[in-house]
């Protein structure tokens, strides 16, 4: 086995590391507005459910250098103002939004437009969902915390939107939910073999 | 679209809403000991890294009924006494293994054991990692925190362990590593395509 310190390790390898080993990272498309309503949305992929009685995810925000001038994104920003944000599922025929949706533009810009995506309002946070998504989770802040880098977010599930396509015989059908996951360096990945295991 | 309320829905409905709807998610096959040195490996899909500088991974252990007799799991009850873990990476070849590990066993099982797996001692935490395992990452309890139904635990992650099996051309590459990861209900898939998308 190759042994890494990560106490002594180069930072760009720290990083390739983290990115490389925790796969597939399911991504979290999230939509949210800021105080004036201007639509934002990025895709995190340091995101997971936590609880489901009640319904709570994470997501965690990376910080940029305290010096960037804009060291947290506008994710973050408009999260802690609002005090909440959907999360919309990203399908494989959705990969080129998404990444037209993952640029750094400025705080002004609505991403909804940018790329060519529309908005659908929530029933219970003002923040839009996106309508070309098969499923969406509006989502209420419950707190944010700092570790690391990265400022983690937590929100309570409180309606889910889901798209009758992604179901089959009443139960969510992965193959048609067809989700795009994240993985190290540049590289996405589709849904390959899916099988059941129960516990014995 | 169809819409479900949260705060009304069947709890059943709302587990196999966050389930189904947040995936995949990367699995991390946690290997701890308890005081008296009794091995434990669970695997645990709500999962994820949070920060890479430092880098900072968190799991959720799932409470179980408080009048259960045993409302926490070995592992998170472990890693609160030695305030270490390790997280193992799971691999097609090992979803058997994964799944005998999956089970209620006794606090006084050794999983080790129970599923034929092997000990190798780590480097820098009490806690033996997998040998089976081509990748494995040492951790040290940063905090563990009260979030729904769940126990949230952070963990700094000091130390990494990598087979050469899993690098092509000096990186980690994801055909290699072929991770399993968790959909709802008792499904499980592999990586389907991967493919390269760029930030323009």
């Amino acid at each position: 086995m190759i042994g890494v310190d990560f106490a002594r390790a180069d930072p760009a390898e720290v990083s390739r590391l983290v990115y490389g080993l925790v796969i597939p990272r399911p991504i979290a498309w999230i939509s949210s507005i800021s105080r004036d309503g201007t639509g934002n949305i990025a895709p995190h992929s340091f995101f997971n459910a936590v609880s489901c009685h009640p319904p709570i995810v994470m997501f965690a925000s990376t910080h940029r250098a305290e010096d960037s001038g804009r060291p947290s994104k506008d994710t973050l920003n408009n999260v802690l103002a609002t005090q909440e944000f959907v999360v919309n599922l990203v399908s494989r025929d959705l990969v080129d939004a998404m990444m037209a949706t993952a640029r750094d533009l400025p705080a002004q810009d609505d991403e909804f437009e940018v790329a060519g995506l529309r908005k659908e309002a929530c029933l219970r946070v003002g923040a839009p969902r996106i309508a070309q998504s098969r499923a969406a989770l509006e989502c209420r802040l419950i707190k944010a915390e700092r570790m690391g880098d990265a400022t983690v977010v937590y929100g309570d599930v409180v309606y889910a939107h889901l798209d009758p396509s992604i179901m089959r015989d009443g139960a969510i059908a992965p193959d048609l939910v067809d989700p795009v996951a994240r993985l190290g360096g540049s590289l996405y990945a589709t849904l390959g073999e899916v099988f059941s295991r129960r516990r014995e």
